[in-house]
């Protein structure tokens, strides 16, 4: 029986996770639910999970759930964020808060020495120093749950590590991949939220469609597999059928290949180092889906994820900033304050501004990151 | 280093195992090669490597090449196989005779203790349970050589088997793919020798027309992989760059894909359980190809591997019986004796007349694969 902290509870990611913990009460107890605002969901979730304690964002929100809860301890914010990563009782924390806010707890719960699935690739862009060093130094294991990163942890598993000869990364293309740049510059928010092959939570799906999800993947991939950015490719492919690949030095390439269905690399974050049966679910149908399509992916079509490689290469400081940019002008986008395109424009302009600050600790990431998001509202609003 | 002996070394992946031996001289060393006849061919080998015995199919094979060499032991026959299968000196032994002759050879190795590197199928394929049990018994390491059959064994690598929901074989169609069963009445050798995607000898190769190699494969995925024979699919994908696949309990699917490069499965074997570089190979090209097709296999357009997966699911003798008439049918059509339609015709006769032994042991086997060949003859010139 594994005990999970489950951050990010009523997100896409945390759903998922909840239903796979559901199909499997034998195996997984929830020990505390940690989400936002969305009270009526988390409701239904504290009293069909029972947990000891949950975390939301603020005190209204805290208030509003009192009287519907007993016998489960509320904390507020960031501490209690701490509390439930680090308690005694918990085996694993699945982090699947979205964005740099997610950081800290990743950190403490590593420093507790729990594993921890990782949803939260911003934790990674923004301070992937910090936490691999904080991993090597607990020795705990960091399990990834984006589809892309499970596939390649998969494909990786009984190989020796030093054979790989690159990362094969597949992107869908998002949202707009059938339209030019030139038919970018007026699509609505409603456009950009209809990813074609993923179910998924706003901010990734509008990263998705701006290609800038690959670039955080891209260096999430380079902390979690130890490879330098040369070894890491990005293919654009369709059907989101083969969600990564691995070529090792023997020109043999090992692939993880499945439907579009979060609750296959969450369960098997869940239940690694082995795996269970996941109900309610169809096998891949290959003759069905009939073609797999492949194309190379074009960097001009798609400068997010250019400007995210260049930030990952330079490295330091930069990738804060790539990611701080980015979660400020997704969210004034998905408010009606910039346009599709506008958001490249101030990742571009937030880097081109900074002064690189080589191997940054957590305060200067948190500073920058900060600063970042200021600069960037000021941009946009003046 | 590891020592090697290698059967069939003039063939087509024993030239390759060559290859791969050739290209790393600090890791493998040759003790034996067995060949054939080809002695203009074995002369260059034995010249190159050194090897301190060979094995030849004949005396007057043994006299021709004599004179040629110097420091090196001759031996004939199966004798001679099974003495540099057992040698002290040798580690690995990899089994590349094609037919139903490579059996012993591959259960006294196992007996001796060797790792073996298996691309002699019909070994497999007519006493899969005396392999298998000797390899439970002796505590070896069978390596796949065949290239579906190295993906899947890559696929399992740090898995559980116990959590393996379905093998998928994939098939490329063979030379035949593109046309019916009334075009397939009249087709010559020439044009059953023309595989698409492989280069690869003339049995395999007409095996891969008929789909009977297809059907072999499945048999020997069953012995190998522990699995019953409905958990394996096979699926046709006319590129071969999939070279099969496996299917988890949680719907994960892992597969292996590359060129049609069958250095890759050897080395793999020659390498196991690390990898090595290939030299001179060039990486998987997915945007250059751009796209990988699936289509449902029809067994009523490839009666063969309806037959072959019936045998197997029947077991006993008639697996045994299914590789004797093929191995005698396709021996025949190569010689002008029978028709490419023939060959099933003649397989469905003799697994018909069979009447079938449960668990047959070494000489029941050897005696029923004589006779078959012997029906199969007389049935044909009838």
């Amino acid at each position: 029986m594994k005990t999970i902290t489950l951050l990010g509870a009523t997100g896409s990611i945390g759903q998922q996770t909840l239903a796979v913990i559901r199909a499997h009460p034998d195996q997984f107890v929830i020990h505390a639910l940690a989400f936002g605002r969305n009270v009526e969901l988390a409701r239904q979730f504290i009293y069909e999970f029972q947990p000891e304690k949950v975390v939301v964002q603020d005190k209204e929100t805290k208030q509003k759930l009192t009287a519907w809860v007993s016998g489960t301890k509320i904390l507020v914010g960031l501490p209690g964020l701490i509390e439930v990563c680090t308690d005694e009782a918990v085996d694993l924390v699945v982090n699947a808060i979205i964005g740099r806010i997610g950081l800290e707890p990743t950190l403490q719960a590593i420093k507790a020495n729990k594993t921890l699935a990782i949803a939260n690739k911003e934790t990674l862009v923004t301070a992937g120093h910090l936490v691999m060093d904080a991993v090597a130094k607990h020795q705990v294991n960091l399990l990834p749950v984006d589809s892309e990163h499970s596939a390649i942890f998969q494909c990786l598993q009984g190989e020796n590590e030093q054979t790989v000869k690159k990362l094969i990364i597949t992107a869908s293309g998002g949202s707009f991949r059938a339209r030019t740049r030139a038919q970018l510059a007026d699509v609505s928010i409603e456009d950009a939220l209809q990813h074609p092959n993923w179910s998924m939570g706003a901010k990734i799906t509008i990263d998705s469609a701006s290609m800038m999800n690959k670039g955080l993947e891209v260096i999430e991939a380079h902390w979690l597999f130890g490879l330098d950015y040369d070894k890491i490719d990005v293919i654009l492919h369709k059907e989101s059928v083969i969600h990564s690949m691995v070529e090792f030095q023997d020109r043999s390439v090992i692939a993880q290949l499945g439907n579009a269905d979060m609750r296959i690399p969450i369960q098997y974050a869940l239940s690694y180092p082995t795996r269970i049966p996941l109900n309610d679910a169809d096998s891949l149908d290959l003759v069905s889906l009939s073609q797999l399509n492949f194309e190379k992916m074009d960097l001009e079509r798609f400068p997010c994820l250019a400007m995210a490689i260049e930030a990952g290469k330079s490295g330091g400081s930069l990738p804060t900033v790539l990611n701080a940019a980015n979660e400020q002008a997704v969210a004034m986008f998905l408010n009606n304050e910039l346009s599709f395109l506008g958001i490249e424009d101030v990742i571009e302009y937030a880097l081109a501004r900074h002064v690189k600050i080589t191997n940054p600790d957590l305060e200067t990431i948190l500073a920058i990151d900060e600063e970042t998001r200021l600069i960037v509202r000021d941009q946009i609003k003046r």
